[in-house]
């Protein structure tokens, strides 16, 4: 069996709305879950405001730090969309209209609708590569390791698809939840010894609180399945002795 | 007219379920909106995963840059929270059962139920000041200014009102939110003129899709409410002269 490297990844959420609490971030949620499908682990999520050099330094820090940076907004027409620029400073790069992105842009609106502020959005690091848009138009990029992103949440969904094939990922990583009617406390002990005997499978415990009862979701969390299902086999039985319901496994 | 010093806070989201996309985090909005209204200004998020290693060092370097910092999860009975002993290596305090928070959880279970697991929770550094739980018992902690809460929206929203008279506010951050029908690059350049004649508005530009109809809303934040006005008057001014539609002025 080969065992690829770890590969790890950062998101930089940009943007004062998420820091003033006004717009919920969801963006993180949906580039973990593709990233988790390619084999690549978020290890670090930043929300910061719309400062250049925050943006600059958090890029700098973070591209070093991880295989790959995904960052998201700022990338629109206006005075506050500043992502394009500070990337290109992190780089020292030349920021200016991109020439494909132009020719795309210019092809996508109707003559005369190519305005001024249309046209930043095709300023860019010059040779940066794009990523095509298939709902509107404008394209995000990447320089290197870093991928920029829209913070449109339903925008950004559709670009995806188009990095798949530049990223390397690792092994996938796979999951499994099982969802017990009891309360953490209750299992805290035994699951602790689980995790001790199962190092190599992520064990989270999380309590809910559905249609008036309480329970708590196990997600074991592992490249590889035969570790997932020994840890499985392990709660099930501790679960039986403890007569702890299942309610769901999934 | 007095001018209090900006006061700035970082948000620490501890756990994985949120790195892996599984749980969408949205304390970060919750505690933000708190914040403002205090006049204290987020000026960072961090997502990380429960590492001890990652949790100390974080909290370590963002408590130097803020005043105030806000953690949120990892504060349950299960071997997966580890934020208070976290916590405690960070300050370089004994981690051990908690006098007050232990009294406190023995008269809130039943005989006999105060438990191993449930015990955990009182474990936290010996010197922190407690933060009362009205939902569901277990306290939360602050030492110096770090200020632990619990994952669980529901929960850590009913803790906050027990915060707010340990912190030293600002002059609240006031908003005001212009909705526009129409779309980002019309208003780009005057919008740019505008914040460079506004240096201490903060203004946000934002585009929407609601019931099929694209939109821009213009949000403008100051503590002052005077500064808020002016810029106010010169975006309804410009639209005016634009001939574009205001949907709401909030």
């Amino acid at each position: 069996m080969t065992n690829k490297k770890e590969i790890i990844s950062g998101i930089i959420i940009i943007g004062n709305e998420i820091l003033s609490g006004r717009t919920q971030d969801t963006n993180t949620s949906t580039i973990s879950k593709w990233l988790n499908s390619l084999g690549i682990k978020v290890q670090e999520v930043r929300a910061i405001p719309d400062v250049e050099k925050i943006i600059v330094d958090t890029v700098n820090e973070l591209r070093k730090k991880y295989n790959y940076i995904f960052t998201t907004g700022g990338i629109g027409p206006t005075h506050d969309d500043i992502t394009a620029s500070s990337i290109s400073k992190a780089f020292n790069l030349k920021y200016g209209p991109h020439e494909e992105a132009m020719s795309l842009l210019e092809k996508y609106y109707k003559p005369g609708e190519f305005n001024e502020g249309r046209q930043k959005m095709a300023w860019m690091p010059t040779n940066a590569n794009l990523i095509y848009n298939p709902s509107s138009g404008a394209p995000g990029f990447n320089v290197e390791n870093v991928f920029c992103l829209p913070g449109v949440p339903s925008i950004l969904k559709s670009m995806l698809g188009g990095i798949t094939n530049k990223l390397v990922g690792g092994n996938p990583i796979l999951s499994k939840t099982i969802n017990l009617r009891t309360v953490e406390s209750e299992i805290a002990k035994s699951l602790s010894i689980i995790q001790e005997n199962n190092r190599d499978v992520d064990i989270g415990s999380y309590p809910f609180f559905r249609a008036g009862k309480l329970g708590v979701s196990i997600v074991l969390r592992s490249t590889e399945q035969i570790k997932i299902d020994k840890s499985n086999m392990e709660i099930i039985k501790f679960v039986k002795e403890k007569n702890i319901e299942v309610i769901e496994n999934e």
